[in-house]
C-alpha cells in the first residue's frame, strides 16, 4: 500500500534526538495510529508503550530489541516488532525512511 | 488547523540533500497538495513549478526568493510565498518543521 487514504494527519512533526529522528502521526478511522518517520544516520534508543511494528521503507538499520542477544540488520521492505512496554536500540546506517504501526 | 482530516498521505518520504530535507506528501479531496517537511540545519536552494506557500511551523529560516535583494528571516507561525517557475534560497538556522502548499 503506497498511500494511506481517508486518514487524519497531525500537522506538527514529532521531533526526537535534536531532529535526527522526526515523524508525522497518521490516524485511521479505525482508531489505529501510525507514524511515518525519518532517521538521520546515528544510534538511537526508544521505549515502547504499545506493541510496535516497525517497517523499514528505505535504508538500513541494525536493531536490538530489549532482551535480544545481538543486533539484527533490516533493510527497505523488511520489518520487525517490538513488544509493548519494552525498548529497542536502532542504529541507522544511512538515512532511513520508516513506518511505525502502534498495535493495541 | 492542527490536523488535516480526510486526506491521503503518500507513504514514502520525499528526500532531498542527502536527507537533510525530507517531506511527506498530503493530498486533499479538492485536488490540492501540501508537503509536511523537516529541514536539518543548513543552506538549501529549491526551484518551484507551482506557486508555493511555505509556512514555518517551528524553527527559524533566512529566505531569499529569486530576485529579492537580501534574505528575510521567518520563524514558527510565519509564512512566505514563492512564485511559480522561480526559486528560493533557504537557510535553516536549526531544525525546521514546515508545511508547503502548492497553489494552482
Amino acid at each position: 500500500m503506497s498511500e494511506f487514504n481517508n486518514v487524519t494527519v497531525v500537522k506538527a512533526a514529532n521531533v526526537y534526538f535534536d531532529g535526527k529522528v522526526t515523524s508525522r502521526t497518521v490516524k485511521f478511522e479505525s482508531g489505529e495510529a501510525k507514524t511515518l518517520g525519518i532517521m538521520m544516520p546515528g544510534d538511537y534508543e526508544f521505549g515502547t508503550e504499545k506493541k510496535e511494528l516497525m517497517e523499514i521503507l528505505q535504508g538500513e538499520v541494525d536493531v536490538q530489541v530489549k532482551g535480544a542477544e545481538g543486533f539484527t540488520r533490516y533493510e527497505g521492505g523488511q520489518s520487525f516488532e517490538v513488544p509493548a512496554n519494552s525498548s529497542f536500540k536502532i542504529n541507522a546506517l544511512g538515512v532511513v525512511d520508516y513506518c511505525c504501526s502502534y498495535i493495541d
